[in-house]
């Protein structure tokens, strides 16, 4: 897994090609595209055809309806704020990574049960940040973490030298390569 | 729903229209009668029957007996500290409006899961107050939160002022009318 | 219950006699020993089989099959950092008191429905401490807590004057009786 997993929210479907480029461009190459947006599956889909070098998967994933949709678009990871058994099920189903949100250490002991041992921790900043990850790793070594919102490049590296983090999540990763991006064509 | 609703915790059953005749002069037209106290039905019943004017619900209801305790007593609306699934369905079944606690991103997909958009947020003060609403609001735009616990007239109006926020609630309206109350009648 | 749960990692077998002793030595009687080594069902066994006035019980069970071996060892408490509705099962199937770890509303709720009012609290320092332990008061006035994670005896007495504590769970008690058994045969 790339260490750095941006959070893409496509507005316009025709926004696709030049976010992506722009990531590709700053060395990531892989994109969380979020269901918070209509065109989501159609984004991960023009993504997939396009992009066949980037880990295209998809983000906000809330319920088993978006999973399907997301997988018939060629999602080839699936992100959810939280846990929903349901979603996992599907993942587990088609052997496809499924990281779902999980707070609580009651919810990682579900996410354990469910076969899921990398997880997203969301909202990081607000719910303890790299303390939380450290509190969590002693009853559960066998987990390693996504932590994701709150983060940004002051305090990145800090995240990422963490053995239990297995990646940062963030869109923070989307504006830095759109800015520079733009800063090379100005 | 209005913006603010007091949390009416009833210890004795004579006391409740002193309580509910403060709400109302203070311009409060909602009162969330807790079930933290043995009295709670019949206090529910009581402020139904006199006081037509205001919206009478339950809060602190943790369990399905208490559900339908509160129903049968007039209850108009249902609050739980946490997410009962037992209790939304009930209230569904009977086209009640179901306010569950929910903290979690976990938490709140199983809400959105039960057909509620519209959850509590408690304690708020101290699982990250509005900086947690607002990240929570990234992922889940259709949601509004009833934030609880460690707000006052302090804060009141900054919570209000976030568009996520579809009330605040808190036991502090109900000590601020009866404080406003008796400076009138002394 | 005792008011001090140690938690105690056994790395290797052989160390379980000194430890145990360490603690009976500095007045405490109870030892939680967790399932994050492999030799944890044998140093229970052990520890039930030598240290016949200690009050030896499980900690960090996260599954039905851990849970079973720490019965068969003789654990006579089951604590997890989470909740699992499975362990709560067997645990009272077979009359064993289970803590499980709670740290959302909905997660109280759910032990409740297990028949189950006392309830771990971790990582306390992180997620809020004594002032979270204040709020879920106020909805569960019948619930004790059992907070773990960022305590130490310089806020433990902090914690122990709040009528809600059951006890406090932590390394820390080994680690300070190791420290004075060391300190005494030097």
């Amino acid at each position: 897994m790339e260490k750095r997993i941006p959070v893409v929210v496509i507005n316009e479907l025709s926004e696709t090609g030049r976010i992506l480029s722009a990531l590709e461009k700053s060395g990531i190459h892989t994109a969380e595209i979020t269901f918070r947006t209509a065109c989501a599956a159609e984004a991960i889909r023009y993504a997939c055809a396009n992009f066949p070098d980037m880990e295209i998967g998809a983000g906000t994933v809330i319920n088993a309806g978006q999973c399907e949709a997301a997988l018939n678009a060629g999602a080839r990871f699936i992100v959810s704020p939280g846990l929903s058994v349901e979603v996992a099920e599907i993942c587990r189903g088609r052997g496809i990574p499924y990281y779902p949100g999980c707070v609580t250490p009651t919810e990682i002991m579900q996410a354990l049960e469910l076969g899921i041992t990398t997880v997203k921790f969301f909202p990081a900043g607000v719910y303890g940040g790299l303390k939380a990850l450290k509190a969590l790793s002693g009853p559960f070594p066998q987990v390693k973490f996504i932590p994701t919102g709150g983060i940004d490049s002051s305090n990145l590296e800090e995240y990422l030298a963490f053995d239990k983090v297995a990646a940062v999540g963030g869109s923070f990763f989307v504006k830095d390569a759109l800015a520079a991006a733009e800063a090379e064509n100005a």
